[in-house]
């Protein structure tokens, strides 16, 4: 909490001043008290709080944490909070709960609620689906400003929402939308659908990946996008507070996914569950390194008549991984932000291979110069100053090409992508700095 | 454009239904485009643009495409299109250009406008301040809703806004703040003030990183956080749409220069400036390298004795290196999504430090294991197995502590981070796989 002091809540306020200041927490520093609390004070702590901020700052705790106190949790006590909770906030949860415990608690909400949360937990918590909230405001497109502003009333009590609208015909089908800025701005009596943006409607399947579904509201600037489904039906929206959560899941998953580590650990995850995520990349880095070895092994003996070699081989390999790795963090990220274009991609290899071929020589003809200075020995220099140059460009290539290969396979782009490029580089460094030296040192 | 297909226009409703349907491009699509086009044509494509159109589409547009095309447009339409863009759009802009072209720019817009650019483009780029939005409305608390909607009808044209309105007292000091919604909902005649939620005020001082800025955001879900001088008097707002932005930049930012890429590089950058930002970070890399590179010249005798260690070398220092890097990416993003916190941070290390430890003890027991079957050398495998093991531990406690120490000195936390632990898995690997070597294989 350092940088408590620049947020500036304003508890200083002037008493004098007409502001009313009661001391309220908001739910996400409520969740972070209460994640500090072991489970017995955490029971305590949500048993004494209003049904309604309980669920409210149990919504924006991390869901281990969530697991975990719904496990403690009696079960009436447990589905009266669920009742309580945002329909996607409690799919969230009901989703990290064993069968049985899910189970548990649903048959103990009223079952209108119930109908709902069984069919939202059949959608696919990547999807467009499975991320939506189902509290939306729906009318017809054919009301007036005035008759809307009384349904929006009537609704309000027990929807959270909403800065959208949305027109539906009748057959239920989406047919445009509204903010709730043109309904405060319209003359009065205007009938809604006149209200409506000439602009193309943008929405999204319910099955749409929701990562896709992140970046149309980043791109078009929206605040929420409708979900429907293939009659066009609105199901729900996705809002744009849960595209910043999306993002920055994304980001982690892609950086972690990139060396081996689960996709969904935090420093907050049980320290086992990331020794399970780690392990298997671990056991596969191990495997992809023995090839490195084995390369090395094929030439244990110009190491055995010329040790220096083996002084020079972690330069090499060690140079070429990160000039990989820094193209391979550019593509990462690239395809993290925008939508998949298979031309500019490959391009965008293209432009990897330039930059690594100048810098590979620059570095080349650099260790080359100091290599020579030191040693004096002219054939000992261009055999390493080569090596690291070739060796830098290959990395240079892998790193670009790996996430376009691996997403090729329908694979995601960014999983031990890294582990993939050191093998290469390490591997091919090794057989090119020893063969060489084979070839103009021994020979 | 591979996925065009799911997000779904609705350029196939039917024409019968009541919805108009105008072909209006998007700004962010007609961004792309341009950006796909040569100079001269993106130049003569601007042209023939509504100037508020070609406004708002180069907002959308990537800086250093914005920048080329502000090069090659004359200067009297370069100055009325900035006049027309959004004064955070505009200010972002003016920061890429270069200083002659920028005043010839700002001499050519209107006088009121050019104060405002001016005063805009003396805050820091990465505060509040020099990402907020000035369009803000700003409403006298003792107005009644009716006053209000008046106010904000007039306003409504020049200013893009708004789901907040700002309320400030008589000496200009923001004292409250009412979303869209409050107003449209609220019962006629009510005194805006009594509108104002009981939650406390949440806004951000103008020097705050932004960075920090999004954090708040996206801590309490909110569209938009007003930002304030040392006077409490407000400035304008950062919105979550920018927001959504700065969570981009910083996951690249963290992840290129993690390894030594440029922070803000992106396959579209000119090649060359790829070059000039990661051949620094090379270069220092080469000169650590040289550090693991030396280490293994310590022992060039018991190299040349046992070429075999030249072999494993590799094995113990790629898999130290992964190790690390899967601590290093957790801790990382954790400190990119969560305000740091000192005591928890140490304790995210502790934890590295035991599953580093389960991990290598694991990875070393199988290498042990297969080592033995292989060469049936025990002392070989032991040597191998405990230099695999304690460098992995090490690998897990660098990887956490360095983004820690790095932020502890006040730098980036993840700036060169990869570079710095390659380079202690390195030297502190072969040390360890040699130094045994030498003690209990040589002796």
């Amino acid at each position: 909490m350092n940088s408590e002091e620049d947020i500036r809540h304003r508890e200083d306020a002037d008493p004098t001043e007409s502001m009313v200041e009661i001391e309220v927490q908001h739910p996400a520093d409520a969740a972070e008290t209460i994640e500090g609390l072991d489970i017995v004070e955490q029971v305590k702590f949500i048993k004494q709080l209003p049904i309604r901020d309980a669920a409210e700052s149990i919504a924006e705790m991390d869901e281990y944490d969530q697991v975990e106190l719904f496990k403690n949790l009696n079960r009436g006590l447990g589905a009266r909070i669920v009742e309580q909770m945002s329909p996607d906030d409690a799919t969230a949860l009901l989703k990290g709960l064993d069968e049985e415990l899910r189970l548990a608690l649903l048959s103990r909400v009223p079952a209108e609620d119930r109908a709902e949360l069984k069919t939202l937990l059949t959608f696919d918590p990547d999807t467009a689906g499975g991320v939506m909230n189902t509290e939306v405001v729906i009318l017809d497109q054919e009301l007036n400003v005035d008759q809307a502003i009384a349904k929006i009333r009537d609704e309000v009590e027990d929807k959270e929402i909403p800065y959208y609208a949305y027109l539906t015909d009748q057959k239920d089908r989406l047919v445009g939308v509204v903010s709730l800025r043109d309904i405060l701005l319209a003359r009065r009596g205007a009938v809604l659908k006149d209200l409506v943006k000439t602009q193309s409607l943008i929405t999204a399947g319910y099955n749409m990946d929701k990562e896709e579904v992140a970046h149309l509201i980043a791109r078009y600037n929206l605040l929420a996008v409708p979900v429907v489904d293939f009659g066009d039906r609105l199901l729900g929206v996705v809002t744009v507070d849960d595209v910043i959560d999306i993002i920055h899941e994304e980001a982690s998953e892609d950086m972690q996914a990139m060396v081996g580590a689960g996709p969904d650990e935090t420093t907050d995850s049980p320290w086992l569950y990331s020794v399970r995520m780690r392990l298997p990349w671990l056991i596969i880095n191990v495997l992809f390194s023995s090839v490195s070895a084995w390369v090395v092994h094929l030439f244990e003996g110009n190491i055995a008549e010329m040790a220096v070699l083996a002084v020079l081989m972690p330069l090499v390999a060690n140079q070429a991984g990160n000039t990989g790795q820094q193209a391979l963090a550019v593509m990462i990220r690239q395809m993290a932000m925008e939508r998949f274009d298979r031309k500019r991609a490959w391009l965008a290899v293209l432009r990897e291979l330039r930059i690594g071929f100048l810098n590979g020589t620059i570095i080349s003809v650099l260790v080359f110069a100091v290599a020579y200075a030191i040693t004096g020995k002219a054939d000992l220099a261009s055999v390493l100053g080569l090596a690291l140059g070739v060796d830098m460009l290959l990395g240079a290539v892998a790193g670009a090409s790996i996430p376009l290969i691996l997403k090729e396979m329908g694979r995601d782009p960014a999983q031990a992508s890294s582990i993939f490029l050191t093998t290469i580089t390490d591997s091919m460094g090794f057989f090119i700095l020893l063969g060489l030296a084979g070839i103009f040192l021994l020979a």
